[in-house]
C-alpha cells in the first residue's frame, strides 16, 4: 500500500511540476456516494500544495468533477459539501476549489476535448458497460452460473474478456480526447494475478447456483443474468493500452487486500473472528451488489441470498485467504 | 414576451458571433428542479445552431453547469438527462453537449476565473442571500409582518434594499471574475414598477398576520422570520450595476405576467374561473415557498396557511389584476 501511495504522489507531483496549470481540472470517475469521494479531493489538493511549497510556487485553483452513473445518489454527496468547503477554508485560500458533478457513463465522452489535467478512478473499471452475454446465448456455455467460475469453459472467459477489451479501449480513447497534452490518469481496479484466487463475484454466483438447485430462484432468471464485472490480468490491461496507443504506463503496483480491507500479517490465523469479518464483508458486498441483484431476482430473496453468502464466506475463510488483487496504474497521455 | 425572446436571441447570437468559442461554457444559476432547466439548455443550443448556420460555421460543443443551492434535489434533474441526451442526438452531432451540476450559492464564487462564456439566471435573483433583519431587531419596525407590506415604514424598505444591494453587488463581482472577456449574462427576476402592485410575498405575509391574530401561529415565530426576497426597481438595479462597474446593460425589458402565468387580454373579466386560477397559483406558490415556511412555522399549519392564501387570492382577483413584473436584462462584461 505504501508503493501505491507513492505512485499517487509521484503522478500528481510530476503532472503539476511539468504543466503548472493556474487552474487544475481533476475528474474522479465512478465517485460513488459519500465522504470517500471527498477524501480523494483533499488528498489531491494536499499533494499539490506540498509540491507548490517545495517549488516555491503559488498553489493553483482546482476544479473537480465527480462522475458516476445517472442513477447514483449525488444529493447525499452534495449535502456534505458545505462542511467540506468550510474545512478547506480553515487552512487554504478562499475560492481555491470548485466542485461539480458530472453524471454519465465513463464508457463514452463526459468532458469537452482538451479540458482535464488529471483523471482518477477507484474501483470502477472492473465494472463492464453491460452484460457481456447481451444478445448472445450463454445457456450452453455457463448454465447455472452468472459469472466466471472454476468450471466455466474458456469460451466464457473469452466473452467476458472481449467485453472488457471493448470497454477499456473506449474508456482510454474518450479520456485521451478529454485530457490536455501531458495529462495523467491514476486508475485503481480489481485484477487477476497468476495465483488462482477465488473472486467475490464467483462466490455470489456459486451462492445463486445453490439457491437455484434448491428451487429458491427461477432458472430463467439466473439464465438471463450475468454479473457485469471482469478482473483482467495485468497483461490484458497492458495489451489494450498499447493497442489503443494514447497512453504509456508510468508505473503500476498490485496490492493484495483482504475482502474486509484489514491489513494481513504473515502467519496470522484466518479463522480468528471469522464470523465478525464475514458479517462485515457481507454488509459491504450487499451495499455494492444489491441494486443489481434486486433488479433481476427481486427483493424477496435478498436476505436469504446474503445469509447464505455470509455462511459461505465463513467456511471459505477457514481454508483459504480471501483476498483480492488491487492494481494501481499511473498513465500519461502520449504526445502524438 | 416577444421582446424578451428577442433579447435572449440577440444576446446569445452576439456572444457567439463575437467570440466563436470552440466549446461554449454556459451556467444556469438557480436552475431549480426538473425539465424547465433542460429547456433552457435546448433553447440556447438551438439559438447558437441557427447562428452557426447563418454564419456558415461548425457548431461549438457546449459545457453546461446547472447551479442551485446544496439542498436542491439534483438527483431528479439528473435522472432526466439520459432521455434528454437521446433527444439531442436525434438531431445534433454526437458528443456536442456535456452537462454538469454545480452546487452552491451564486452570492459568491462558483467557477474558476475566466472560465464561463454565458450566465443565465431565471427567477433567482429576487431571492436574498439571507434574512435582511439578521442581527437586527425588526420588532419595532415591522411588527406582525414578515415582508414589506403597504403599512411598513420606509426603514423596512431600506433594510431590504440594503441587503439586495449587497447581494447583487457580490453576484456581479463574482460573475465578472468568472466570465471570459466579452462574456454575457441574461438575468430574469421579479421587479417593482411605478404602478403600485400587490406582491405574492406581501400576500403570504398578510395571511400569516391574520393567523397570528387568531392565535394559529406563535408571535415569536413570526417575529423571528422574514421572507428573504426583494423586488428591486429598475433604477435600483441600474445603480448597483453602474457602481460595481464590471458590466454594461445591453438591453432590458419588463413584462407583466399574471400570477398564474396566463396571457391576459385587455378588458378580460378577471373573475372568470377565479377559483381554478387561485388553486393553480396556490399550488405553484406552495411548491416554491413551503420548505422555507415549514422550517420556521412547522408542518402542522401549512394546510391552513395555504387554504387561507387561496381564499385571499380569490377575493383579491375580484378587485385587482394579480400580476408581477418580470425583468429580463442582458449584460455584457466590460473590457477593462
Amino acid at each position: 500500500m505504501l508503493k501505491a501511495k507513492f505512485i499517487l504522489e509521484e503522478t500528481i507531483t510530476r503532472l503539476y511540476r511539468d504543466s503548472s496549470p493556474t487552474c487544475m481540472k481533476v475528474a474522479d470517475l465512478g465517485c460513488s456516494v459519500g465522504s470517500n469521494t471527498l477524501l480523494v479531493i483533499s488528498n489531491i489538493i494536499n499533494i499539490v500544495h506540498t509540491t507548490c511549497t517545495l517549488l516555491n510556487r503559488d498553489p493553483p485553483t482546482f476544479q473537480f468533477y465527480l462522475n458516476d452513473l445517472f442513477g447514483n445518489d449525488f444529493n447525499t454527496t452534495i449535502k456534505l459539501l458545505p462542511d467540506f468547503y468550510t474545512k478547506l477554508l480553515q487552512y487554504k485560500e478562499h475560492d481555491s476549489c470548485f466542485i461539480n458533478v458530472t453524471p454519465g457513463s465513463f464508457y463514452g465522452r463526459l468532458f469537452p476535448s482538451n479540458s482535464i489535467n488529471l483523471f482518477h478512478s477507484s474501483n470502477g473499471l472492473h465494472w463492464l458497460s453491460q452484460d457481456p452475454f447481451l444478445g448472445l446465448s450463454k445457456e450452453a456455455l455457463n448454465k447455472g452460473n452468472c459469472h466466471i467460475v472454476t468450471t466455466s469453459p474458456p469460451s466464457v472467459y473469452k466473452i467476458y474478456l472481449k467485453q472488457f477489451q471493448k470497454d477499456f479501449e473506449l474508456f482510454l480513447k474518450s479520456r485521451s480526447e478529454e485530457l490536455v497534452p501531458g495529462g495523467a490518469m491514476i486508475l485503481l481496479l480489481l485484477v487477476k494475478t497468476e495465483t488462482p484466487r477465488r473472486s467475490i463475484f464467483e462466490t455470489i454466483s456459486l451462492t445463486l447456483s445453490d439457491m437455484l438447485l434448491e428451487g429458491l430462484i427461477e432458472e430463467e432468471k439466473l439464465d438471463s443474468f450475468n454479473i457485469p464485472t471482469y478482473e483482467a490480468t495485468m497483461e490484458e490491461i497492458r495489451e489494450v493500452i498499447q493497442e489503443e496507443g494514447s497512453f504509456f504506463i508510468e508505473e503500476s503496483e498490485i496490492d493484495m487486500v483482504p475482502w474486509d480491507g484489514r491489513k494481513i500479517e504473515d502467519g496470522e490465523d484466518f479463522s480468528v473472528d471469522g464470523d465478525i469479518r464475514a458479517e462485515f464483508i457481507t454488509r459491504y458486498i450487499r451495499a455494492v451488489m444489491e441494486p443489481l441483484l434486486v433488479a433481476n431476482f427481486g427483493t424477496k430473496v435478498m436476505n436469504e441470498l446474503f445469509i447464505r453468502f455470509q455462511k459461505k464466506v465463513v467456511e471459505l475463510m477457514k481454508v483459504e485467504r480471501l483476498e483480492y488483487a488491487n492494481l494501481m496504474i499511473s498513465l500519461t497521455k502520449t504526445c502524438s
